[in-house]
């Protein structure tokens, strides 16, 4: 599988992905699923993908020629004369529909899916940094100031710590923080997603990523991370009290049975006592 | 959907479920997930169902009447005269493999999937308590030291919690609280899980439930994990440090671009510098 994150923040963008891809448990490897596209000064794009790795290999590939028609009478729309994400995020479009004009049919006849998906990311000249989720069928969505980060891949065991951690308004590294810790958690449940990590960081307005680090088991911040957040949650969760049954002298009772309890349907064979 | 946790502890076990299941995300309803067959004194066991409603709760009802053949020249076996907990979990596999047979036809000409899963836990005379998940199939795995918990419905939000909260020798008040901590990330993160819950723990060999709470939004102890919980992670996730990208004075710093940056692959038009 994979687990890829996007986030914008007001002061940037960040981007996380594993590298781990399967077909079948027993057939484990090693893809990066980031790819940077850069023109310092004029534009930055990043691109996490998920899915069906020959067809995402495919539209990385694809993408780099991938015209769509431009305005009256001008060049048609790339990569590298676009003029606003969005129109990037409409050229990957085109590229995932070229893939399933090529693939779709053979795969559907041999009953595999076409499934893919992908975070593309980033500033082109003086306009404001954008995200999008592209799907498979090439359509997207924008991220937004209530929806600031997009999941792709094994999104669930990670998002509960995002949908808490995450404003547009957190630091650059608060978020990386809390991708890694997202990330900690995901790799601990799902063997499917694994090291290393690819770490991009884009600070507002730079035109060029700020920072990008491959993160692998030796790395001493998510080494710390790894073993400082299970413990931590760990005093955490004892620091909780645990359920009192009695509606005594306990600041947060639960309800007891014996005095508030509301019954359950119980089923006894005939002439048992139901209690 | 819906959200079930079985623990099976050396203490006890614990049940814990919500109550909402939807038709759409514009159909929701409550419905319990939760029943108890008690003869006390005798046998204690506690069904979590998921999946297709209409099957989980034929199944509960053929349950009741259900019979598996006894060894030769005996009675039949059932729910309620079974010697162990691995036979009630035969009977409910041939329950689930009724309704297949009554049910299935028909929803597979309507393009329904026959979808249903069961958490069975309990205690029938000197046996000790035993735990099964039952698929959709009837057929079933048993919780074992290694593996001492089972979820059906909404599984992934709320699973690292467990994984890294619950063993065998786990209290049961504390098992009941880890659940509840579950659930809670559970129910942020999807509309399709909701309140109310219904909680049993149950005591080694006292063949009857000990406690069976139904708790709601007004639970005093519930709104205390909610609020307290959501609150102490973001204490410690504020106390764990940010990423710092120089090798220099941090104590756990990334692996910064410039000092030992592995690349990734950028491309970029012709012409253009590839940093």
């Amino acid at each position: 599988m994979t687990y890829c994150i996007g986030i914008r923040l007001n002061a940037g963008l960040v981007f996380l992905s594993d590298s781990r891809t399967n077909a079948g448990i027993d057939s484990i490897s090693t893809f990066r699923k980031m790819i940077v596209y850069e023109k310092p000064g004029d534009r930055f794009m990043c691109l996490l993908s998920a899915g069906n790795l020959s067809i995402s290999q495919s539209v990385r590939e694809i993408l780099q020629v991938e015209k769509i028609p431009g305005p009256e009478g001008e060049d048609p729309i790339t990569l590298w004369n676009a003029k606003s994400m969005f129109d990037v995020a409409r050229v990957l479009g085109a590229a995932v529909r070229r893939v399933y004009a090529q693939d779709g049919p053979a795969l559907k006849q041999n009953g595999i899916d076409f499934i893919a998906s992908f975070i593309l990311g980033g500033q082109i000249g003086g306009e404001g940094m954008r995200m999008f989720l592209v799907y498979s069928a090439g359509n997207f969505i924008e991220a937004t100031r209530e929806t600031c980060f997009f999941q792709v891949g094994e999104s669930k065991y990670g998002k509960p710590i995002l949908d808490r951690m995450l404003t547009p308004t957190t630091p650059l590294d608060v978020a990386a923080k809390a991708a890694l810790v997202s990330m900690d958690s995901t790799l601990k449940s799902n063997l499917s997603v694994g090291l290393p990590l690819d770490l991009l960081v884009y600070r507002a307005g730079e035109l060029a990523a700020d920072q990008v680090v491959c993160i692998d088991e030796q790395n001493p911040y998510f080494q710390m991370i790894h073993s400082t957040w299970g413990q931590r949650l760990r005093e955490v969760f004892d620091g909780i009290d645990d359920p009192r049954w009695d509606g005594g002298d306990a600041t947060h009772p639960l309800i007891s049975r014996s005095e508030r309890y509301e019954p359950m349907k119980k089923i006894a064979s005939p002439g048992d006592r139901v209690i």
